[in-house]
């Protein structure tokens, strides 16, 4: 019997259109066994290329439909749809440099050594292939730059992966909407309409992870969710890779020196940071380590000056919403907790929620000594989706480390620091970036961890529970997540590819014999 | 009640002396805790390349007692240890230079850009960093080079983590031998004794994986083992990487041409690689794919020749020797299987064995047809260690192509080919290496996969269950699997590393708004 997937729209919880029906386990592995049949034409980096610009041009022709269609989904606003489409025809661009480039082919090549010690060395040359089949998890709160023509999508084709893309059930018409984009995108770059196919329902993506022909899988979502996954990747009889980016508080610091030199700029920004997209952010700061003392108070006045003057924002789905409200009256109700902006539901008449289905954001306050220790407050130290975040008041040095000694891993820390810490480097500075920097993929220094630029240099990851390996979801260096080595030894030149033939034929980076080769200037 | 831990020779059976103690939950935590205070001391990449050749010359200064010590514990003889030392040696100062280049870092620069569409883009600056306290788990089958200084501990140090080595317990005193030169070497380079750890017994190794501190493990072993460590591994409440190499049938091709050119030299160039330190080689090829017909028939009579001339040796322990006796009984007993040379035991007078401990190498040749589909035949896609192989005779490309279609994952594979097949490329030739190349970390044309060369180029890894993960682990880039890395946004420069400021003052390989930077010639 065929469940049937519905888009809704949260700013009215009704009904929309029946997109699709869900998969079971035969419709997953039709799904699967049509993408891994693109395998071979993806090897033409070019093609590939052409793929990947062709899906930003399709997305940019039809930015109008799929802007409203995600609008009407997500309640998320056409602004932000509107970047975040913009983001992601650049991600997809952006990985057609890379695969164009050759340079995450990562080809070293040894040429023989007889004279080699201990034992003559053989003709070697190594580069990077696709691992096959690629199950993509679509995140509820990026309809588009972490769903379905997202970066996992993206960096996947970029290493010559078939994609097989379950959908988020927040959004799935413009999921549909998204992958005709990208199989019509394929089909004009000369590949398969099968090198992405996309899949609905909650089963779908238990049975993708467990398939045969799928070599890894990228996931974007809750820990519960991504844990399970985690779980039944390792436990196949051949585990493969899961690429996963479960949950995170990101912690921010404010030093004594930053609260004394700009408690009222920082108090602002915070506010700015976390109620951004109704705080539905993966790197939305949830922990925020302030001063007690004036300088503090100084911060946390402006604060909630700033945060109750934000306006009440629709969740992605009734869960969430659910969720955050359960989250945050439960986190107000701990002994010496106080809420000087009090999170909650926005009542009837708020501009963007009617119905009464909107939130207002809000945030708590509590003393770094109640987490000193497990207990009742540990609640404090997990995420809580939405507009919420929670400012912990630390009285020295000692009640600051323990909190961060407390801490799990995140994608991000931050440290707001005084302009002299920040000048001179060293001491408690150093020390505070040292322990920022075991605890997170990414630190930053005076700024917000909200927006993710899309860079070589950017890694989107961190330790457990951020993400489940050392990999990157955001950047460049993504695209490693989806190819394996493989050596060819004394292996005759007209079997080689291109990459890898003397002479560097393809004009490839590479390695030969030490020397870097095809790495001028860029 | 402790475990007492006994170095037992294998050529007569008796103990030789005792070494240690087993290590218990609380002597596992104890080890794991001391190397943990190492860890920031590693983080001077002078000290770790001062570690990494100091090490290489106290192990060549202390070669006879070494290799006395692995000899009277491991029968793998004094020339192949001889050999072993200088490769590990090696590999101890490959990667010096590795950590002295500083290419691993992996450094991206993307300087601001406020231009940037669709959002300004801030400072990010990315490099990797050691992961924490590294577990290593020891070969059985190379004391050395896969063992207490191998590649693991080397690659381990080079990136900057501690080490705790759980010992195989084949060699308990060369493994304390070696932590002990370690352990000086650490010291002599300004660094912690308890860089390096090292403990013994089974339970060890399986608290080990458990515990918090350790960040991630290397293993070389059999599948059951290394599965066992990998699940426990993955079911941690902070999943961490296991990077194992468990298992390799490491199928070999002999095409009609290449059998026709030169059957003889192929026959005894296989008995040569299958015997080869009696078969405990990883690389061992255990599958070799033979045409039918008579030029077939010449190489296995070639083989039949040079196996039987092959002498008798010892295994690394009874278990060994047990398991290979009953492995090649059952593959012999199989019906219409044939052993033209019978493996089994040497009785009394090897050479090399006393006592009729040795085993005598052997093969057994089946049929393609009988592996065409699941069944008992199955048995001859499992890796049996010791000097033993199975040829397959093959009637043509259709039942060549179904037996590598069954075949699982592996550190390598191998192609003899017809000298226009390889001159030429194309056809069958490609299409067989295209084959290969979808099985194995490692592909050869016209070699034999025993011999493993340490090179920037090398990877030793494969398809489960050649290797859990896509890593390597011998070669330059084995350094990869200890690092993690963190990019910082907006940084000043005071609290940069050195390796990531403006003006590159540490030297360092680098990419910088997409250019390349100190990568000039090697």
């Amino acid at each position: 019997m065929a469940v049937p997937v519905w888009s809704v729209d949260p700013r009215t919880g009704k009904q929309r259109e029946q997109v699709a029906v869900e998969a079971g386990a035969a419709a997953v592995d039709a799904a699967v066994r049509a993408a891994a049949t693109a395998l071979p034409a993806l090897a033409d980096r070019g093609a590939r290329a052409r793929l990947l610009r062709g899906a930003a041009g399709l997305l940019e022709e039809s930015a109008a439909e799929v802007i409203a269609t995600a609008d009407a989904e997500t309640a998320l606003g056409v602004p932000r749809l509107t970047g975040e489409l913009a983001r992601t025809a650049f991600q997809l661009r952006a990985f057609a440099d890379i695969v164009d480039e050759g340079a995450f082919l990562d080809v070293i090549i040894d040429h023989p050594d007889p004279a080699a010690v201990p034992i003559p060395r053989p003709d070697l040359r190594r580069w990077k292939i696709p691992l096959g089949v690629v199950a993509v998890y679509a995140a509820s709160n990026f309809p588009l730059a972490f769903s379905v023509p997202g970066g996992d999508t993206a960096s996947a084709l970029a290493a010559g992966c078939p994609v097989v893309v379950k959908a988020h059930p927040d959004h799935p018409a413009t999921s549909a909407l998204c992958a005709d984009l990208l199989r019509r995108a394929a089909v004009a770059a000369g590949l398969p309409a099968d090198t992405v196919v996309l899949v609905h329902g909650f089963e779908a993506g238990v049975e993708l992870v467990k398939h045969p022909l799928v070599a890894a899988a990228g996931f974007t979502g809750s820990i519960p969710g991504g844990r399970a996954l985690f779980d039944a990747a390792a436990a196949r009889p051949r585990p493969i890779p899961f690429y996963g980016e479960l949950g995170s508080l990101n912690p921010v610091v404010v030093t004594e020196a930053a609260a004394a030199e700009r408690a009222e700029q920082i108090g602002a920004g915070l506010a700015g940071s976390f109620t951004l997209g109704s705080g539905q952010f993966c790197t939305k700061p949830g922990l925020v380590l302030t001063p007690a003392g004036a300088d503090g108070d100084r911060l946390v006045a402006a604060l909630t000056e700033a945060a109750g003057a934000a306006g009440p924002g629709v969740l992605l789905d009734p869960r969430m919403r659910e969720n955050f409200l359960k989250g945050a009256a439960a986190r107000a109700a701990l002994p010496g907790v106080t809420a000087p902006v009090v999170p909650g539901e926005a009542g009837g008449g708020g501009a963007a929620g009617g119905d009464g289905v909107a939130v207002r954001p809000g945030y708590v306050v509590a003393e770094a000594g109640a987490l000193a220790e497990p207990g009742a407050y540990d609640l404090l130290l997990e995420e809580c989706f939405g507009p919420l975040t929670v400012v912990v008041r630390y009285r020295d040095a000692a009640e600051l480390a323990a909190v961060l000694d407390r801490l799990p891993g995140n994608l991000t820390a931050t440290a707001h620091l005084g302009v002299r810490e920040a000048a001179e480097g060293g001491g408690a500075a150093a020390e505070l970036l040292a322990r920022l920097t075991g605890l997170a993929g990414r630190v930053l220094i005076d700024g917000w961890p909200t927006g993710v630029a899309v860079a070589a240099a950017q890694h989107h990851g961190g330790p457990y529970p951020a993400t489940t390996s050392t990999s990157t979801s955001v950047g460049g260096t993504a695209i490693e997540r989806w190819l394996r080595p493989v050596a060819y030894q004394d292996t005759p030149p007209a079997l080689l590819p291109a990459e890898l033939r003397d002479g560097n034929p393809a004009g490839v980076p590479r390695r030969v014999d030490g020397a870097w080769e095809g790495r001028g200037r860029g």
